[in-house]
């Protein structure tokens, strides 16, 4: 489900910032008739994700460059794993290996991540969702790879999901009047889900007909009577300063989704390199 | 140093990618008539950056916003401090929030980690230096937020830098043949810098007439001895699986240079919010 | 709900199609300094659409223009009344002129469509809806035609509703293997629709548990039909070869949703002519 | 003479409209290694255009999909023939088939009405011609289509023909004048082409040297005595309101040429349906 | 006659050139408080063209700058005049200094040249044209200057005239058939003017009724014959090797035009400096 | 080390300002199924650069052609050579031919007059340099052009070199105090230039520590006495008027670099035709 021409420009956009005017120590050094081999290596575990994106660079930089990858998005690899090889023009291969790390790290890193959350709820029926709060235009990506690591994706943006918070509420004047306005607007294809911060408002929105109920940074305690309340009459989403050390408790509550902004806001690099044999 | 026009085309391309064929909540609640006032707050402890591309979001968006700053790029400040202050049009400042809020957060995040592995060096005279190991699209402004926390930054890409790396000197045959190549063609504004594993290769450097030399993944005792061996004939960078816990110990070898490749691509965001008053 | 952005790219490179190296008439004949005033006049009744986008072109061309529009979006006029007067630079006038009018006629014949099939079912509960089969290019504003004419839009792309088609089914093995497939894929925040040939897939549809279906191509009588054994237990969309003859004993069978591919891809410009006085 | 590059740009870009961040229906259903062969269905009768454009909008999706078209541009077809046909990979497909179609039959719909008007003139020396109002953005498309269903183009834009309008001669003082000043300053390949609203003007015009003249809105009456008057010394144009009825008449009063608005802005879209077989 | 639209992405893509992730220099050394007032100078005598250009270019890196002219294109100053003057800040006016410079240099040195081929054949009746020989991208500007130097432009592209060569010649099988060809398929708008060779060519082009006759690389003698033979039928054109020293005797023979590709492809720049008192 | 999407989109852009709606000529007369063979020759004696630009144009506008280069950059070519030769779709090869030649004739004029800059002062260790007066948007490919010739590059822009100017001293109130800010701002991988004007301001530049002296203007004699005062300490530059009959003597003062903006901006194109034979 990733685009072809935006995975493509992002990719054009990112050599041109890496290489600019030229790569001028390796066009000073090599003659570009070398060619080479590399081994892309994990120095870390890590659940794979992006190796399609990765790839791409090294085709985009050079369309004969060979690339073997040895584990699909999605797997869980050692530290040591070899994720791939590529072979081909040493210098294309050189110039290349920066960009296409910057973004597979990034996948990576998410990836793993949503992993351990995903992990620390095994068992519940909840599931973890990633949120708007993602890198400035590499929000496909990074979703992409929430879903890589055993996430959901909430909606992309402002145009594809509604969502209907405090601010919307107070200025239609209540959580009944923002829905009809809603429902009188936006095509019949979309759900309406509306963001709640107490039980007085989840019943509010129940009589307001809406279709999905977002707690917002409710205590766990209140998360569970609004459930009760609820009682699956619409579906209900956890939302708020979800950790890895909360998450389970939160599950627990029998919330349908955990929304978790540092899946893709603050998901440290995995570490990975690319060993080049001449 | 931040160039407008990088800038503003990243905050289009943010804009399209978040708002995308309309923001359909708002538009269809607000008359696009209502004001409103928002602050901007800090939820934890922090070094503010970015706080000018913050404020161009929501310009781009509505030329009329108006906008306060309360702390310049560069103050420490503490949870619940107001950054700033944004009035006018409430369809304009809700659509534009969080597109705003996940630039912000990211360039804060980053100047909040290099200002901690600059005081960790305090006293030493090291200088602590980003890597090319950043967001693809977002690396000006990364390496911006460097600065802003007291980092300074290594080249911008592969065109306004020569770092001749052990790939290069193993296709020229030795480190003196790779020297020699690249200054016979490269700009003689720019210095030449290379990528050494042992001291063997610090003596062929520094013979070679290198004008920088980088300690790749040395232990800090071996970086002892070649800080020792260079004996400030050239500069010296330290490179390489740099920490927290790790870098005051790797400045107090003399190198002149730590890069940390965390600070661009492992950095987590900083929490911030907008609060919103009709 | 027009995006600002979306709406300067399509005047621009229209511009551009039209003016490319010059309008080399009104340069060779103007000198630059004349200035004039310009009525548009509607040459036909119609519905007006576009108007916000018609003043965008001459403001493009020439921040300078002065601008008056007598009638906003969504008033039926009449043939003779004058939509909006225009002041300002004569070569700038002439230069917008064709530009400006190629899509306000066009916005206009949309709404002024719509519109007769939205007064066609006057008391019946059914919305006109758009459909994808939009001018490649414009769509947006060909959308905010049909609701400027009254009508409401169907899913603006692939990207923001679910549909599944004949094709869709075939592939999945039935009804029920799609729409399992479609929830534990696409955000929770979307409905599932899904198109229907026969009552038997109404059932199916019904028991998968969607929470739209379209009928497609179905007899006035077949729909009928599905409209009682449907019951009001989810939405219902009528699609296939609706006509201004045959809208409204559609609309008389009870289903919610009427979509006309007509609205956008045949409907007639608006007859409107900018008249200059020096 | 359709250019390669503006072609690309158009489909890319109503590809993107269109697909956005997904189809998400698709992406679910499918597992993207179905195959499938579909076959182009005319539901009406037609003049064939833009197969060529047609087909390109798959190959960009998926440059492995194979396409046999059946009809060249310009062939008239009936009712229930099959276009063309389609195999390869069903996901991409069925991603690609609304954006292929949007464009066949707007073209398809141009060429058909343009045939009609041509038809109505046969034996007449007229040539049937487009004018400036087209789609903005689709001109290229459209004036090829034109020329596909055998009519004639006029100048493409501002830039590349002469055409002196009512308020250019005011601006400059008469049709001399204006004339002058126009032949000092384009370039000698073009002509010289001025509209004219009564036989004086006619006589100005040529006397002024032009080698075109536009009889603009004049009744049939008059324009015969226009051509009467102008006797072959330069060419005519006849502008203004011609419709299907009108236009023989028209055509037999001699004039050279018969421009009509409603073959660009007013063809209503041939039906064309595309059907996948699994 | 310049679009204001290329001109500003002319400006937008050379800045980026120039200025790239930055001007270093002097962003580290001024605080970006300085202000400033420079003066533009020419160092040789010269035709000003392109004041407007330069201008342009820095009120796009700062809207703030102010800027007075004090000649208009057209002009010819001498050495040591004073062209501008330009107040603001002194960063912006350092970094836009030399993209600013390169258009005015080689604008002004255009315009020069043709201005001295235009002083040549001072008394005749010729024109002296442009070609197609321009710098690629700069086309517009150069033409314009051009103009300025009180020469003419022939057709700006491939897009806006005819010119049949003898390669179309020989495709086509013979002067007659291909002047056939293009008068069935091009806009009315267009002459049509025809390469050739020899006298017999000549009468050739002149019995299938063209409306401009190029002479190509003919000797003046043969010229002389050539437009006795044509004798005033139609235009003529002289093309090919023409220089400043061969130029008075063409235009003697009484050719209509001129064309000189020596005009925008091997015009020397004009020497201008900026300088700058704090 | 000429990027190639650098390149293409040079290319795209030229093909767009040329061609622009369609080459109208060669449209209407070839069918488009013709094939021809064209030799590319050279009408004067030259150095031959650019012949990968000029062959990617032939291929951008279609991919069949075939392309056999005769001479490789750098070859010193005479009169009547044949540089290459170009077979394929002739109406394809027609429509190319002008851009790819201005592309070829503009880097051969340039790679020539540097050549001639290079072999005037052979024996001399000084390099000839370019300057940032280059054309706006081809700096890239005429600072290959140059390297083609002998010359070397200067930097490519602001962003990968300091060069402080006497504004920048004025402005930081002395040279000592310019280095000073410099040094403490930009990346350590970045020497440092400074421009002076006399001998006083060479030891102030010795004292501060530059890597680069720059002699602004001066006469030969005094840069003599500038290079004995450095004396090898650092790097010496000599800019200012340099003309082909001065190069020689300045080279023999002992200088490292000469720097020449003629290169780029005052260079002749090179005289080269394109043969068809059908």
């Amino acid at each position: 489900m990733l685009q072809k021409h935006i995975i493509h420009r992002l990719i054009q956009s990112a050599i041109e910032e890496d290489v600019g005017s030229g790569d001028i120590t390796t066009s000073a050094i090599l003659t570009g008739e070398e060619t080479g081999h590399a081994r892309v290596v994990a120095k870390e575990d890590m659940v794979v994700a992006g190796i399609g994106v990765f790839k791409e660079v090294f085709i985009f930089s050079d369309e004969h460059i060979e690339f073997t990858g040895n584990f699909e998005d999605g797997k869980r690899i050692k530290d040591g794993d070899v994720l791939a090889e590529i072979s081909g023009n040493l210098k294309s291969i050189l110039t290349a290996e920066r960009v296409a790390l910057n973004f597979l790290q990034r996948m990576c890193g998410i990836a793993t991540l949503t992993r351990r959350y995903v992990d620390e709820i095994r068992g519940a029926d909840a599931r973890i969702l990633d949120t708007r709060k993602t890198t400035p235009g590499l929000r496909m990506l990074e979703k992409y790879a929430v879903r890589i690591g055993g996430g959901f994706n909430h909606r992309f943006g402002l145009y594809d999901g509604v969502l209907i918070k405090d601010n919307h509420i107070d200025a239609a004047g209540g959580i009944s009047a923002a829905v009809n306005r809603v429902s009188g607007d936006v095509p019949h294809t979309l759900k309406i889900e509306v963001e709640v911060k107490n039980l007085r408002e989840v019943e509010e929105a129940l009589s307001a007909g809406v279709d999905v109920i977002m707690l917002d940074n409710m205590s766990v305690e209140k998360m569970r009577k609004a459930v009760s309340l609820i009682n699956g009459r619409v579906l209900v989403e956890a939302s708020g300063n979800v950790t890895l050390s909360s998450v389970k408790e939160i599950a627990g509550t029998g919330v349908d989704f955990i929304s978790v902004g540092a899946l893709t806001h603050s998901a440290p690099a995995s570490d990975i390199s690319l060993r080049v044999s001449g």
